[in-house]
């Protein structure tokens, strides 16, 4: 039903599957007003849309037609449609002349692709108990539907729209019995005027606390969310659906969408996009139209700023860029900001379904981008580490740190337990802004060469990284600064100075590789990794490593773009030798030992286990539930995404160990 | 020739008169190839191209055409051809088979619009001693070119280009001398090689260390600029011409323009904006297409994206909103931040130009929103006031301040020397970030209200407030600071908590005029406009102070939509009494003294002198030069600029005294 077929952060690229065909997400479904529709949505890029099924049935003539001949004759639309129950008007007017079994039963019978109970949408900002009262409801019209639906063997799929008020436990508590349900999609409903009264700090905590229990398989519809200037932020918490009556309902108000907020038709005096009415008309010509051309002048235009926004998201989750976008589209209205400094709050849970190496380099756009993953998890690894006993911290050179490293060093400043140096024992890193410190040896892996920032630094960054470091230095007995770093920071207490001629970065591939592996695939794997007649083979035109042997046989390739390892078979038993079940393993059940043994690529539905730290992207173990090696390739989706989806491939297989 | 029509920070919407017709400002300039252009890039919005004369010189046909039957019908435009003289070419070849005066006479010959001379293109980075013997010949040939125009009569208007490398000193040196020359544009020259590296940062010194010296009357042309990434920095700093090889260049290599940035087609699986190659085309489908149709239509999205972010630009400064623009469109690299961050040092040129009151509101978009004009001023204004004895620092509540404060204040912390509280002898403020404090009474004044920041804040907005108001309390004998600012920043010292009841803040309306009076006009503009039996009427509608009267004389309107003060006749009467010149005085010369008396607006051309504090937007009085009193009215540039423009209005007058 939905399949993810590119990630970053929280926001995928993915496929939804209805019976009037695939429509790729995250996607906009325009509101289609069943009797006085003007636009043809399709002809601006319209792949689904979205209509009131309540509102036809209240309508005798809407209602014969619908019947008699379908919904998408009735709304003259080929594609998928999903409709609403009615809760909108329920949650206006107070009440409706429907039931919950019967809008169900309606939607099928006029052969809507996807249909919504008549469920409570609860106002933000309510007494709890109205909420608590309201979500009940919620949740047994829910169950209704679900069990309604597979009595009577109904061919649409479901939506059951998770609600709670601003009561971020409700908002957990439903989502997470939903989930239970069978449902097929898990709209948000209930946030609209969260958006219209600029809460987009609300709008996070809601999403984010609804996100967390709802299961990743399904497609996410941010209800009533029309604004482009929304669209990459709710990706990135991993909505895949909007729908926009703002459209046509803005261009009546003579207002213009933009993904950096609204223009009113009567402010503007140059047109504000590159659509082809933006560069056909000027506003004043616009201004002198009969009202309802320029109506759906308007609206033309609010619709291709719409989906060229999606599509524009769509191409940053292919790069890996979504954040940058995100941050960049969040200077449109401090309330948005706001909200990306909220988002930074659940950093840990974002991190969990970031890819571990992204095509496009990491920027810093400010002090919210130290709140990335990336940034999170390399700390992360940096703590976990084993540690040599005395650390020496570099001042930044260019990228990558270790090639332009070398020679004397210069002046040092002790801190800790003052004693004679062993370069041997001894961790080198080179301060870092926004990483933190980065060991010479891993500082081309991604994304550590490949980010920038600007050298001019906001304090937030440099106090975030003097935190950490300070932190980090007890981890060593001690640790020589060099005069440039403790001239940029203040960083604990140190006390002499020492000119110091015998402290020279050795460069050592071996020792480089090892560690490579040791943070690529646990502690111990470089060593496991790389024992024997070790040979390291590098490219003649840039000098970089690529390929490692142990005497004739290759046990690595080190990817060009990320410094990465790419496992040989040689490499994949050794490295499942040592490390102890369940790290980098993918577990397969009886069923598909033959596939995997052959190298075909592993489908999500068969993984019975794997481990907690696989992330999109990384290199992984294919083994059965005895632990026996299979195969070993890349994954695709993080740990809790292969676990849960039921559809899809959770692993390109690179080699069977048969072959 | 050159008029401005709106103005924001540097950045000006303008209009550029030549022969074939007016250009508005600022303007892109496709570059048009004499022999191989394929795009008609009128028809994608180019009012004005530029193509170079050198070329057509140096090949015969072309000559001869270009002799015979004029540039115009050479390159099939009919609008205005600015052309370049073969510069480029000399900086490349290192030689060029033409003279300086020679490409003069050409170019006239062929009826150019906007010629140059042969300057002499300096990279970035060279040596100084070749930096500067360069500069010679550069300011050589232009005083030798505009020379020559004048003796020859010429009818084109003639550009001077600014060189000196990278060396700030050489190239306030060559716009300082350019400037004593009456050339009709300045060019800011040789800067592609900074762009093409993300030199941005370097950028921006060189084109704020030219502007600095050139005319603000002139056109400045940001040669070879034609990235859209980059526009509105650069307009901010006064660029009003962009020239683009980049639109058919890129296209040529299959790479599409966008603010965010260059997308390789490649890497392309959307596409990325809302222009019409962009809605009718996939990326694959124009993967598979032969390269010439393929190339014509990434050029024309290139124009569109290129095209509709300067008529966005020029929307934003129509509105006042284009450092939010700037602010927004720097996250596209991290090199673009760092530009923006270096702006920041050159905030008091900045200021200068800077309007007084803006359309939209000022919005903070990260630590970088500190250095804007709006925090510096009312900084700056803060510091000359008049002080109280005491001062009370309070919490922010919702905005406007003054009219959410009421009833007990709650806990304060004392800090200074404590002695019993006096009310009148006393200043209310409130803390305010980024704005540091903001006393009550002027709270609803442009941007004190009219401004958004994220509730969460950064350590940079934070630290800057600290340090603000650390300073300024030092004014103040006694400080009583709430026990939430307390909570919320590290200043200074205090000692003693009281909880004191007795402080209430007591509104006053005669008060509150005062000091926006003296806020606007300078201190002891409020008690000389408000002597008398003081009357003040308020709208019905929103409670606001509208006309304040001495009896039945009206003294002065307030606006609604940013609170300062309108003079009437009598008030601007009182203040011209009352205010010292030159204070708020614009002065005309004789022959424009009837003119104005009438009530007609002033031209730039006939001010003598004026106030070197005029903004934008202010309420000024006009006087002859013995200081009597002509008429009142608001300024439409800066004083920097109504002092040296010989065209086009200074003030919009409001009312001669005549009348």
């Amino acid at each position: 039903m939905f399949e993810i077929k590119a990630k970053d952060n929280m926001g995928r690229v993915g496929v939804l599957k209805t019976k009037h065909g695939n429509v790729k997400t995250p996607a906009l479904m325009p509101v289609i007003h069943p009797r006085k529709q003007a636009i043809d949505v399709a002809k601006y890029g319209a792949d689904i849309v979205i209509t009131n099924a309540y509102l036809i049935y209240k309508d005798d003539d809407l209602k014969k037609e619908a019947v008699e001949k379908g919904l998408h004759e009735l709304i003259h639309f080929d594609g998928p449609i999903m409709t609403d129950s009615g809760s909108f008007q329920l949650s206006v007017y107070g009440d409706v002349e429907i039931t919950n079994k019967e809008v169900i039963e309606f939607q099928e019978l006029i052969n809507t692709d996807i249909g919504t109970s008549l469920d409570i949408p609860t106002a933000p900002f309510v007494e709890r108990e109205k909420a608590e009262s309201d979500l009940e409801i919620t949740l047994e019209r829910a169950r209704e539907a679900v069990e309604y639906k597979k009595d009577q063997n109904m061919e649409m799929l479901l939506n059951s729209v998770v609600q709670g008020s601003t009561f971020l436990d409700l908002r957990r508590e439903c989502a997470r019995e939903l989930s239970k349900l069978d449902a097929d999609l898990y709209p948000i409903g209930a946030v609209v005027p969260l958006m219209e009264s600029y809460h987009y700090k609300d709008l996070v905590d809601v999403v984010m606390n609804s996100m967390k229990e709802l299961p990743d398989s399904t497609a996410r519809h941010l209800m009533g969310a029309g604004h482009p200037m929304i669209f990459a932020l709710c990706v990135a918490m991993g909505c895949d659906l909007f729908d926009s009556a703002a459209y046509i309902l803005y261009a009546e108000d003579d207002r213009l969408l933009s993904t950096r907020g609204t223009y009113k038709l009567e402010n503007l005096q140059e047109m504000p996009c590159s659509c082809e009415v933006c560069c056909k008309y000027t506003p004043d010509e616009l201004r002198a139209m009969p009202k309802e051309q320029r109506r759906d002048l308007i609206a033309q235009h609010n619709l291709h700023v719409s989906f060229a926004e999606l599509r524009l998201i769509r191409q940053a989750i292919y790069e890996g860029s979504l954040m940058e976008l995100v941050e960049e589209r969040c200077r449109a209205h401090p309330a948005l900001l706001e909200a990306v400094r909220q988002l930074g709050n659940y950093s840990q849970v974002l991190e969990k379904y970031d890819p571990r190496s992204k095509k496009s380099a990491f920027f810093y756009t400010g002090p919210e981008s130290l709140c990335r993953s990336e940034v999170l998890r390399h700390m992360q690894k940096l703590r976990e580490m084993p540690k040599k006993r005395d650390l020496i911290i570099l001042p930044p050179t260019r990228k990558p740190y270790s090639k332009f490293i070398s020679g004397k060093l210069g002046e040092f400043y002790i801190y800790g337990a003052e004693q004679e140096i062993d370069l041997d024992n001894t961790d080198f890193m080179v301060l870092d802004i926004p990483f933190g410190l980065i060991p010479l040896e891993i500082d081309e892996v991604y994304p550590l060469s490949q980010n920038d920032a600007p050298k001019t630094r906001d304090v937030d960054s440099i106090e975030f990284v003097e935190d950490f470091i300070s932190e980090f230095v007890e981890y060593y007995e001690q640790v020589l600064i060099h005069s440039r770093v403790i001239k940029d920071l203040q960083i604990g207490l140190y006390n002499k100075c020492i000119s110091s001629d015998e402290i020279r970065y050795q460069k050592d591939d071996i020792k480089k590789v090892k560690a490579i592996a040791d943070y690529q695939f646990g502690v111990g794997a470089g060593e496991a990794l790389f024992k024997g007649n070790i040979n390291i083979e590098k490219s003649k035109k840039t000098g970089k490593i690529r390929h490692i042997y142990d005497g004739k046989v290759l046990l690595v390739n080190m990817r060009a773009s990320d410094s990465f390892l790419v496992l040989s078979k040689e490499g994949a038993k050794r490295l499942h030798n040592a490390m102890p079940y369940p790290q980098n393993r993918v577990v397969v059940n009886k069923d598909s030992e033959p596939f995997a043994l052959d190298g075909k690529s592993v489908f999500c539905k068969f993984v019975v286990d794997c481990d907690d730290d696989i992330r999109s992207n990384d290199e992984v173990l294919i083994v059965n539930e005895e632990d026996k090696l299979l195969a070993y390739g890349k994954a695709l989706l993080g740990a809790c995404e292969i676990k849960e989806f039921q559809t899809g491939q959770a692993i390109k297989t690179r080699k069977g160990m048969k072959k």
